[in-house]
């Protein structure tokens, strides 16, 4: 039975309004067609949210409406399903692309545009995300092409977001704040951390207002003799009285990732952790005030630091970077001396918090949208310390 | 108050002997230095699991017994807490390094090449996992080095693993089988897809015989219109009476992960999906017959093949890859015309099941290790199309 489209998460006028501005970018430096290999520009450009370990491009055309999606062949049915792009659009290379050694499917991608003559004029190629080894191929097989560096200008284009977007970013935003409420409800002493863990990751599948996650991503959990590490996961040990704990998570929509941290006391915090949260609960909204279309990235960097520098527990990581399809967008990192300057509907996590010592840190986040006047906070649940039973 | 290490997973020696193996493969090609830059290479050779977007690099010496971490500052507490390495030999490059278009901690990683002498020789580098950039990077501030490809040489050697290593994968194998029985036990008709998914990931997390996952990777699962693709997530749709359940899933533990395939069926299945199931199945059996240290990677590959396609449902996918820190191992591929040999505890994801038209597929597999005299199959749950209530 041939297969049908699943429900679209964005109308077909919405992607090819993205396109647009990629072909935009095209013209501007006279190329005729472009590789993208970044897996989150095809989420963005398609709709395809599918992941494997396997090599997949996309070539938009300058000269066609719809781009061609050339990925091995089992994953074409759910290619096509999951995106907007008509079926002839959806090539899939053979199996014996994979596993190897000197061939893979940056091979199918070379012979399609050597097919469709379109590898006689200047070719985009997002380098930034391809191998030394995948570059020398594109580079020997495509000799009459003049292959141009097209890294990191999709990031560009995507890292200011319209409505659509920023209503799947509320939806992830809605998650992560489950994921949160769900840990301050679940965790108590004697729990195991891999016990916390499992009801907050379900959580994140469950979902928010009956839209469930659409990926989970690996929390951060670090407690006990691990709270001077951020990015460390869950131990084998059992929380105590007095345990801190400090949880990085995210809610994902269709590959729209929202972030949020807070940090939970079992049991009454200690002075050092109130202080410490207190500076950057201020430096967080030193960040949340400075925030708005037109501020220059940098000087809400510089405001945030000088804020918890004030308060004594200065913050030496960059305090954000932009958000976005896949958890981080590499072009927006908010630190001092960044002379980019906000516009509307970029997002941000906005990420409070210090590592101070070795055996103590500390984290408060948001993720948040830029608007004409301000800040919108995506994420919701209350900024406090939450202090557990 | 200084940190400790944490518990060790494996011993010393054992990371001494992973390194041994390193620098012999080093002193063949005559190389003084090596960057490990691929993140399953750093976990085989210092026991670090944490995992971030930043660029981190492993030097290792011919000279110094253990090797040099370079990482983001705020990453050290836990990289010296998790590893056998000593204090000094982690080291942390500054947040300036962070989200600055002309530098990354690759920089960082040429200045300890450059100040520990160490750059004058030959110096290998992991080609196949470093960008365009990146690699332009090392060339162009190590203009008195030659550098070498050292791409894949460290798979190769940790696709032989040894009973230490053994033990760990049995433990992921034990989190995937409880991940499939739990999901038979609670699946029913009339649940969402994305609830299931909630109660898997709890169960990857809370593990096996008191030892929790350490990671979860986030399951596949095909129903509805979605079963002729792989490699697909869950969707919003509710299971109903009939509903055909593909699941892929894996069990971690400390990166080592172990994963499983299995179909179920809501209710009495097709003849369709019973036939597909007893093809496939033979082939699984036919492949573990085929299994043994010194057989042909190749003959394993074609006997599968042709089994499947004797009973009508030809196999068209390779049916496994080598598998072990971060699920797949590069080097072996189960295919046929591999003229590679089998080794005593090398270690597959065993993967029969075929994608036969877009809207039908059908999958089953183990996670293996072969040994002397045939294969231990290390996922235990039965080999069964699980029909549920």
């Amino acid at each position: 039975m041939p297969i049908s489209k699943l429900p679209q998460v964005f109308p077909r006028a919405e992607f090819l309004r993205r396109l647009a501005a990629v072909k935009d970018e095209m013209a501007k430096r006279d190329v005729e067609a472009l590789v993208v290999t970044d897996n989150a520009h095809i989420t963005y450009l398609t709709g395809s949210t599918a992941r494997s370990f396997d090599t997949r491009g996309l070539v938009v055309s300058a000269r066609e409406e719809q781009p061609t999606f050339i990925l091995r062949w089992m994953d074409v049915p759910a290619a096509f399903q999951e995106t907007f792009l008509d079926r002839d659009k959806v090539i899939g290379y053979p199996e014996e692309l994979m596993g190897n050694p000197s061939k893979n499917g940056y091979d199918a991608v070379i012979d399609f545009l050597l097919e469709a003559g379109l590898a006689d004029g200047r070719v985009g190629l997002e380098m930034g995300t391809l191998t030394v080894h995948s570059a020398e191929k594109f580079r020997a097989r495509l000799q009459q092409a003049q292959i141009e560096d097209f890294s990191d200008i999709i990031t560009s284009i995507r890292s200011v977001k319209n409505d659509l977007e920023i209503a799947v970013m509320k939806e992830a935003a809605a998650i992560a704040d489950a994921g949160i409420l769900h840990a301050a409800k679940v965790i108590s002493p004697g729990m195991r951390e891999a016990d916390a863990i499992a009801e907050i990751v379900g959580a994140l599948a469950r979902g928010a207002n009956g839209k469930p996650g659409t990926w989970i991503t690996t929390p951060f959990l670090g407690a006990s003799s691990r709270i001077g590490s951020p990015h460390v996961t869950w131990s084998e040990d059992v929380f105590g009285q007095g345990s801190q704990i400090n949880l990085e998570i995210a809610g994902v929509r269709h590959g729209y990732t929202a972030p949020i941290c807070r940090t939970f006391s079992i049991g009454k915090p200690s002075d050092r952790l109130l202080r410490i949260h207190e500076a950057q609960l201020a430096g967080l909204e030193v960040g949340l005030n400075s925030v708005r279309a037109g501020a220059v990235i940098g000087d809400v960097a510089h405001a945030i630091h000088r804020a918890t520098e004030r308060l004594g527990f200065k913050k030496r990581s960059r305090p954000g970077y932009g958000i976005g399809i896949d958890w981080m967008e590499r072009t927006l990192s908010l630190q001092e001396g960044n002379l980019s300057v906000l516009k509307p509907n970029m997002t941000f996590h906005l990420h409070l918090g210090t590592w101070v010592e070795e055996d103590f840190g500390y984290s408060i986040s948001e993720s948040i949208r830029v608007t004409e006047s301000g800040v919108e906070v995506l994420t919701k649940v209350p900024r406090e310390l939450f202090v557990l039973g």
